[in-house]
């Protein structure tokens, strides 16, 4: 008997219509754990070299870890990945609610979606009951409605189905897969892949469970996070969200504000997360078998019509459509998180590539002429609704704006490059370098482009607590947000080898854990003799995966750069004066490839490392 | 309060006759852990580059780890470091029995000795009271006498004694540091570094303990071993003691026979542990606070006068003064162990030195005209008794031997060199890579040369039984011996910074736990949150450190060689034809080197490797 994993991977390929099942074994398990891991694996193996990403060649994998399932807090998560739209590198997303916990109980531990159908469909799964559907019916409709249709024809209410939306069936670079209505694989553009695949949704429903080898130990973990976690930092998380830390980003001089121009927003007060939970908030949600409920229900019923179906919004999306948009209208950015849910947009993505025209329009890169009529001044809240409706649909300016920032300043010209706030193509979350300098770092050198799901927010670490959870790895000191120098290098490769790690389990981030309750939960729920070491090689060994794809895709080191903006200082604010040096992030960036084994000429990771990771297969691609 | 160490670093300089305390804090113990990464420390930091190692500037550090004097099985060993006077580079020798325990008693966490003495001296180490003491009257005298003379004129039968022997006085290059008269800190020449200081010995006494942070948890790792050791493979340590594995090394194939020309021994029966049990032993003896008693006390009063005060020969003594040499006289071969430890001889050096004289001899290299008459054919145990003696007071032909090996044949030339079983000029020890392909690779890269006690012994990593200990960290098959590619260099890598870590730890590797109990021990006695991840990079920072030093020293990556022995196959026993390809061992090398990232012009880590491992000061000395 397994644990943590059934050795079943479903193969579906829309071409042909054939389902088949793959049983990788126990090594593959350990050795690429899920998530990130199973994705890289499955783009390196399968995908045809530089195949277009909104091609029927295009590899999807949706991919649960072992962890996903079992009876613990921070186990409801899953990711999605392939080759990026938007990137043109590897794409992945991560995504909390049910929908993975529930394809691990259908007995599942991955879909691997190859090929292009003729009409649309949805892939039904019912434990091994697994059946193409016909969608036509579902296209060109809104993801409430394409959930509720799915439960109802398949006369089951709690089927979960995750959904590509109408962004992802026009194609848009950043559309995102929706789940459960209200959880998003945000980031790298996934659902315009599911949408090209004309695959429209995958509704599960399982019968079965995550088995699990020691039953105690996880329920001890379990536990312990029920009766303490408001003794930790995530009773913030339980209180007010998310949007909780908006206040302390903006009070320290770093809430991305108006594209990044500022650091702090006039407007921060009303949209924070005490602010949501004191005015629309109707209740908390949260994912399966999580007792911090960090998920929010809202509500409004005057100038926006917001349902507590489509959840609220993330700190992520708050600030993008919020303060970097210089809005701040919480119900009207309850509203535009609402619609991005609705379409399946990434709100990130979408906010930020506003936040960029409206930039480039109070500079004159651009005028009415290229807008379709509409003032984007920043604080225009009217406009940033309406692009949103226009982006899911590819019409008006919203047509341009669904390329993405990037593919959108090129097509415009006119210095609108500079302005567009993106790395590797994927826009800018809301965690800015000025006031934490490794994000810089993080940002250039990740292979999915500005990320948040698994960089640095090294804020973290400027304190003796703040490192208290990763001293076990070897870091005994504390070090300033604004020091870039070699032993905050060393901190990013560790952190972000963890954080890849649990992009691999599928862990969530926000769970107050030390490493050795992760550690626990993986050995208790697997039955493996893991140690922490193995665990920080698993992380190690995706990122090296992903890079060599990038590296296979047609990515340089020149694709590993900073954005200029945090090289300028803040002219105002908590932080005026605050600058990322150039030349220090330069310099982090060759040590950081260094301490990764990558190569400086390719960008990926030396042949040496590679069988170093256990992976030579891989290095057999170099 | 700190546990596992004083934070009291004892600095003696024999050239003024001043002594200090250095007390370097919580992180220089979290990161270097003692033993050979405290070593390498104060070799990067004090010693001047390409100083004579015996001139005055050589520093000679005794460095237990945190977990010496621990009450725990594995923790009575401690290390000894210098610049190697065999090798030219980093010098390192571990050492069981009582010595290291009785220092941190005495309250110390190691002893740096720099300077020159003018006349023979001792060190007094009476907890904080210290003295620097003439030791004319123990000049040229043996390791027995001088141990009771210590004990007597300070009047306290419980000192503990190190001294290096009559041979360490005349400055052999493979003299040892012996402590309790039968304990050798063995390799790399050590002894000669406290005969060049004029250090003649240290007598220790002390009145506390190893401070333990976490009692119970120590004490549960002990009670498992004191309970449930003879049900592992330690049961034949116990039992036969080291050399209990002879005759099966033997059976494979493996026994270095007659300077490793041959793989079989036709006397092997005659000088295995189990023979030594049904013949000479009188008494097993043990470590402190293990309860394994791996020890070995003999008696003969026959032909050869052996007592056991100088304990029994262990299976590197056996082999290499017996089956190396062609002898199988076991009372012979004890004898000989006991001139050894009398005169203070590393026995691997002095035996395999020995062999390859007889080697040489046969071959009509060497005449009775070079040998001063001897008759130096394999088998003759009269000469090889007699060349122990003329080694260790550098006598006769004994004074060419002392050069060690591969001096020796450079001074005679007529292609001696070829034969001599060394490499950085340091004698193989009694494992055959030919039936451990791995130890190829170990042996070139190996800082202190050809060296077993941080080295691969692969035949254990065979089985899955074999790999039991290991698969903690993500190795998750075994592999055969003979096998040399990418995934034996990766398990090769793993195991010996592994190994380096035991030699900070100063852990007995001969202890059957597993890596999680040593991380019980660690933890258990720190009071520190590491993980296995910081363990195995205190190993990699320990190893890293010692190569800088080798760089520093001038040694290169030209000096990385395996024996061309190894790779011309057996003529005769179980491994006939057996070799390993030169091409497969170069190649593991240069991948080897990825894997550590070492510079393959340099031999040493790049910068960035030292910054990973939080080591940025040593960069600098690149």
């Amino acid at each position: 008997m397994s644990y943590g994993y059934h050795n079943k991977i479903l193969r579906v390929n829309l071409s042909t219509g054939e389902i088949g099942v793959e049983q990788p074994g126990e090594r593959f398990f350990r050795t690429y754990f899920g998530g990130w891991g199973m994705i890289a694996f499955y783009l390196l193996k399968e995908l045809p070299p530089r195949s277009d990403p909104l091609g029927a060649e295009n590899v999807l994998v949706f991919a649960p870890g072992i962890i996903t399932g079992a009876p613990v807090g921070g186990s409801g998560r899953s990711a999605v990945g392939a080759k990026s739209p938007l990137t043109g590198g590897f794409g992945a997303a991560e995504v909390g609610g049910f929908w993975g916990a529930e394809l691990k109980r259908a007995g599942w531990d991955g879909i691997v979606v190859t090929g292009q159908a003729e009409k649309p469909v949805y892939l039904y799964i019912k434990d091994d009951q697994v059946e193409i559907r016909e969608a036509t019916h579902l296209w060109g409709k809104e993801t409430a409605e394409v959930d509720n249709t799915l439960k109802e024809e398949l006369g089951d209410g709690r089927i979960r189905v995750a959904q590509c939306g109408i962004a992802g069936e026009h194609l848009v670079r950043y559309a995102c897969v929706i789940s459960d209505v209200n959880r998003a694989a945000g980031r790298t553009g996934l659902g315009a892949v599911m949408g090209a695949k004309r695959l429209k949704a995958i509704a599960v429903r399982g019968s079965g469970r995550t088995e699990v080898a020691d039953q105690d130990r996880v329920r001890q973990v379990a536990e312990w996070l029920r009766d303490h976690f408001k003794e930790t930092w995530a009773l913030g998380l339980h209180e007010n969200g998310t949007d909780h830390g908006l206040i302390e980003l903006n009070d320290a001089g770093g809430l991305p504000t108006r594209n990044f121009q500022e650091g702090s927003f006039e407007g921060a007060l009303k949209i924070t997360g005490q602010t949501m939970t004191e005015t629309i908030l109707v209740g908390r949600d949260t994912c399966y078998a999580c007792p911090i409920t960090c998920k929010r229900k809202v509500q409004a019923t005057g100038r926006y019509q917001v349902t507590p179906v489509y959840g609220g919004p993330e700190y992520e999306s708050v600030a993008a459509l919020g303060s970097c948009c210089g809005i701040d209208d919480l119900e009207a950015i309850a509203f535009g998180n609402q619609l991005c849910n609705t379409y399946g947009l990434d709100t990130i993505s979408t906010g930020v590539t506003i936040a960029w025209a409206m930039e480039c329009f109070e500079r004159g890169l651009l005028t009415p002429a290229d807008t379709g009529g509409l003032e984007l001044r920043f604080g225009n809240t009217a406009a940033m609704l309406t692009l949103i409706e226009q982006i899911a649909r590819r019409q008006g300016f919203g047509h341009l704006l669904a390329e993405g920032s990037l593919r959108a300043a090129r097509q415009i010209g006119r210095d609108t490059e500079r302005y567009a706030m993106q790395i590797k193509g994927q826009e800018i979350p809301m965690h800015e370098p000025r006031i934490k300098f490794a994000l810089s770092l993080g940002y250039a050198t990740s292979p999915t482009g500005a990320d948040h799901m698994h960089n640095i927010h090294d804020d973290s670490y400027t304190s003796e607590e703040g490192i208290e959870g990763i001293r076990s790895l070897g870091i005994l000191e504390p070090l300033p947000f604004d020091y870039l120098g070699p032993e905050k290098v060393r901190l990013t490769k560790y952190h972000i080898d963890w954080q890849v790690l649990c992009n691999c389990l599928c862990q969530c981030m926000f769970m107050p854990y030390r490493r050795e309750q992760v550690l626990d939960i993986v050995q208790g729920v697997s039955g493996w003799d893991c140690s922490l070491f193995e665990l920080m090689k698993v992380g190690e060994r995706a990122m090296a995966m992903a890079r060599v794809f990038n590296y296979r895709e047609g990515l340089t080191p020149q694709d590993d750069v900073a954005h200029w903006r945090f090289s300028t200082p803040f002219e105002s604010g908590p932080k005026k004066g605050v600058l990322v040096p150039a030349g220090d992030i330069a310099r982090a960036i060759e040590l950081y490839y260094g301490m990764q084994s990558w190569d400086d000429q390719t960008g990926a990771p030396t042949a040496a490392k590679l069988h170093e990771l256990g992976i030579g297969w891989v290095a057999a691609l170099l």
